[in-house]
């Protein structure tokens, strides 16, 4: 067996997912991808609640905590002490066409892969971004959730070359500032903090949030807004998050160059406290 | 065996699918409905062009026809004489991440499910519309294509009983009519058909490029346009269009009634002719 890609489905030791499944089907479903140190995944809390609150936001009945963390402590006891662990929540195998059907049971699937590489050496030395051709749609119905229809990442991911950059930014429709392909987006000028809005497009990350509520513990002014691609290139530093970088500072957008600063390498690792 | 519900996976009589399938993660495929009759695929030749143009636009590898119909005559072999079959083409089970993975091989999918009830009910009577909350987002890069990213169509389909309406009709966020949640709009007036343009949106849909080419060669003038919804109210006639039922046409909208006509029957008729 690979042990660095376990998985269990509703709770039994499977690889394999019925066919029919609304996940393949229309990407009907949310999921999350957490970091697992030391054999624990970290921001549990957060990361159950936020898995709850975009099956809500679709209608996905969401399983009791309980059962999602039998899976994890059964999945992890075989898995590396350091790896990443993904929740898939569906809508299930119930299918006469997009329209849900009421009440039915939902699919359950926990993941184990391996932590990528280089994450560690990119915070080390800063990122480089890359500015997406491609433009997000704005659909406030999806907004926000991490849900599993995610084409849009995946042509902005296809634009270019992991050997020369190591994140993308993306822009909405209107040329507004959303965030990372696969993460978020904090611009730091003047000791102010902003991050993007999240109303209309992008994914509002547990990483996102966590680092919010640390600047706020630590009175460090933060903003949710509009930014524009000017702002972010007058900034002071730039910051990307998710739950497996925890903080990356940027260092390279287009011309524009940044050193990575001692607040960056601060605030991550107070993020890192789980 | 439910023979109604039969499936292939790369050629082997399968019905699980690899849970890392890009097709779960992130949607990361294409597909196409098509109707069975007499156990033979309808517009088989437009239906696999559309699939690979789709698999094109999102670089996705497109397997040999002669593959795919060898799929489908084994599975058919097994099948009612009147069913649904569904092609799914996804980007295979290579995964680092939303960024493709060059020159892997991509996951084929044939299913067979059993043909919806009321078709043809719906048909003589005519379709009763609701008028979607929901906004699809305009986003050009997918636009057109039938994808696997369909919450958006969901969510729509959620939000009207099966009971009371038989379709719901899409705006884009600009209020521009798209089409329904799972067929294409036409209107006529005048003498004159048009449909919307899916340049932002919407699923461009082999029934009706048929039904574009038919009303051609009949030397009914068509046209592809921006169409509100003052339009689609003034409209003499309404249809609508997809691979299974072909063409319905709509009797409400609202509080707005249409009577059925010859011509549509008409139509409707000549787009069985394979």
């Amino acid at each position: 067996m690979d042990e660095t890609r376990l998985s269990l489905i509703d709770g039994e030791a499977r690889a394999l997912l019925g066919v029919h499944d609304r996940g393949l089907m229309y990407g009907d479903g949310v999921f999350r991808t957490i970091r697992v140190r030391d054999g624990r995944p970290l921001w549990w809390a957060d990361q159950l609640g936020k898995l709850a609150a975009d099956a809500h936001r679709l209608g996905i009945a969401m399983p009791e905590p309980a059962l999602w963390a039998r899976d994890v402590d059964r999945l992890l006891a075989q898995a590396p002490a350091e790896c990443v662990l993904k929740l898939v929540l569906t809508r299930g195998p119930a299918t006469r066409g997009y329209r849900p059907v009421p009440a039915s049971p939902p699919t359950r699937i926990v993941m184990v892969s391996p932590m990528p590489a280089q994450i560690e050496a990119v915070a080390a030395r800063g990122a480089r971004l890359h500015l997406c051709r491609l433009r997000l749609a704005e659909q406030p119905a999806l907004a926000g959730i991490k849900h599993l229809n995610r084409l849009e990442n995946v042509l902005a991911a296809a634009e270019f070359d992991p050997q020369d950059y190591d994140e993308g930014l993306l822009l909405d429709t209107a040329g507004r500032v959303v965030g990372g392909v696969r993460s978020n987006l904090f611009v730091y000028r003047a000791g102010r903090l902003r991050t993007p809005r999240l109303e209309r497009c992008g994914v509002a990350g547990v990483a996102r949030a966590r680092l919010l509520a640390l600047a706020a513990r630590l009175k460090l002014p933060v903003c949710e807004d509009d930014i524009g691609l000017e702002e972010v290139l007058e900034a002071d530093e730039l910051w990307l998050s998710n739950s497996l970088i925890r903080l990356w500072p940027v260092s390279r957008l287009g011309s524009r160059l940044w050193q990575p600063s001692h607040l960056a390498y601060s605030l991550r690792a107070q993020m890192d406290d789980d």
